[in-house]
């Protein structure tokens, strides 16, 4: 499978206006985009790290994904996005190569990509995002 | 701050050899470095992805730190490593902005690299390295 580059890896963090303070504070570095995903119960703030991403999760509620996420396990890396030439084609693949996928089809993602996740029992434990922008 | 990369992922794996073997057949690539490093506990297993590693992490006992984080949290990511072009710099202007360190000074890591780690409490959870390639 042709993994391009790391997208982003997504931080789930429990206040997402502190968390981004703290990384322009702590790192000296802007974020570049902001948005409101309904459909993923998130809001996301992205920083440019060379050609990737770092992205930081706020829940917009307790019974969302990463609301949950932060329940369970407090804040840290939520899932590692990889990016790919083209989802529905990977998806095809991991199947074929017995993959267990949360998603069966390609759907839309944030920044107008298009996106799959992979379940975290096929990755080491991490939950995967295959991103195409 | 200038972060040229995300460097690596580091993930930590319970059975090195199983998670390896799991990348390759579920993502169909080829690992590209292995390394023990007795001075951290580990043997690493390095999967390029772009500019970035995929970085599986197998404790070389249930003392060390990913001997710990397994026990603590289970298998998942351990570690984010950005690249920066100086690490002793990076560590001044993160001690003037207040971050909270792990190393005050940088020292050697895998891959004849000089890296530094910051503690997690001023990266939003998340356990952080620096890495001068």
């Amino acid at each position: 499978m042709r993994l391009e580059a790391i997208d982003h890896v997504g931080l789930a963090v429990g206040d997402l206006e502190a968390a981004v303070e703290r990384y322009r504070a702590t790192l000296g570095i802007e974020p570049i985009h902001r948005e409101r995903v309904e459909t993923q119960g998130v809001e996301e703030v992205l920083f440019a790290v060379g050609d990737s991403f770092i992205q930081l999760l706020g829940a917009l509620g307790p019974e969302t994904p990463v609301g949950r996420f932060l329940e369970r396990r407090g804040e840290g890396v939520h899932h590692i996005g990889y990016r790919v030439p083209d989802v529905a084609a990977a998806l095809e693949e991991l199947k074929r190569r017995g993959a267990r996928l949360i998603d069966d089809a390609p759907r839309a993602g944030s920044r107008g990509t298009t996106i799959a996740f992979v379940h975290p029992a096929s990755m080491g434990g991490v939950l995967v995002e295959l991103v195409q922008v």
